[in-house]
């Protein structure tokens, strides 16, 4: 019932993550209906994202320039480096404030079965970062706590072994906030093997 | 920390109804790190649209044809005229599959305070149609139940009292599934006076 350009419209935006049928409809409608320089300043900024944002030369995070803010900032400790798997696991960190040092973004994880090696994941790169820059102490490691998080981690630990660093893994346990009642075994697991002395 | 192209991508996504920082942050993500040709393709989509669909000449739907699908529908009974606030509203009875007729679309409500009369709803075309089509005889108002809804029905129902048409307005009461307990008290008022005859 409604035109080809609309269906298609509505259509394009179901490829926006959390999007289904019905929300894509009322987004299509509202642009239409209400929201026409809104939406023309969306399709303005889309097009200018999507040709020119590659990734930073150095740390992979998405940026339209050369390096990006992050590796420019003069005022960050060259000593620790941490490793990611996305650009949101940058943005959750910086938001959270509890790390002043530099990033690495893997852009994936291993996953032999999806083609992802550690070629894609720029570890090669990563390495001779490790490598060529001794201000480098202290290699983070924050995969994320799944399957193949873990075993990236894993195989960056390996990797790095013949190198003058200190390589740690983030902490797993029970979130602040969580109740051990409503927390999973395997993560139980963790907290339990995880556990420091209390001074 | 963001590049100056990403906020803006982001802030541009924001427009969306329901779309909040944090979808929109990751909406960009995504579509910059997994989905660059489905973001080309609702880059071409959202350009075209907002370029090339206007409103129905004769029911005020959103299309981008001179005339919508719906009033070129030769199949379609000319005797009813059903009149809707949005798009939306033409869209969610469609899918009901309950009415054959004919829609008008006022794109709006009366609300004098924003400046929209009758003239913005697009009456004078309205009535000037009821008038030369006799095919129509009946009108059904379909404004929703609010009160801007209703003073547009009450409107609608006296500019429309000299033409010889039956002039209906869709039933309000407790809808289907809707159990006494938890439906408000203006609904209870309504569905009572509106109580019809067990045969």
């Amino acid at each position: 019932m409604l035109s080809p350009l609309i269906s298609e419209l509505i259509d394009a935006l179901r490829i926006l993550p959390g999007v289904g049928p019905k929300s894509a409809q009322r987004m299509a409608l509202h642009l239409l209906e209400r929201q026409r320089p809104g939406g023309l300043r969306l399709t303005k900024a889309l097009e200018s994202a999507l040709h020119r944002v590659e990734h930073c030369r150095d740390c992979r995070m998405l940026t339209e320039q050369a390096v990006c803010r992050l590796c420019q900032d003069g005022s960050r400790d060259d000593g620790a480096l941490c490793v990611v798997e996305s650009p949101m696991d940058v943005i959750a960190l910086e938001q959270s404030g509890c790390f002043r040092g530099r990033y690495f973004v893997l852009l994936g994880r291993l996953s032999p079965l999806d083609g992802i090696g550690p070629q894609e994941l720029g570890l090669p790169q990563l390495i001779s970062r490790l490598r060529d820059q001794p201000s480098i102490t202290e290699l983070i490691i924050a995969t994320n706590a799944t399957v193949e998080g873990e075993a990236t981690a894993h195989y960056l630990r390996e990797a790095t072994r013949a190198l003058p660093l200190t390589v740690s893994r983030i902490g797993h346990g029970v979130p602040m906030g969580g109740e051990l009642e409503f927390v999973d075994g395997n993560t139980l697991t963790h907290a339990l093997s995880g556990r420091r002395p209390v001074p």
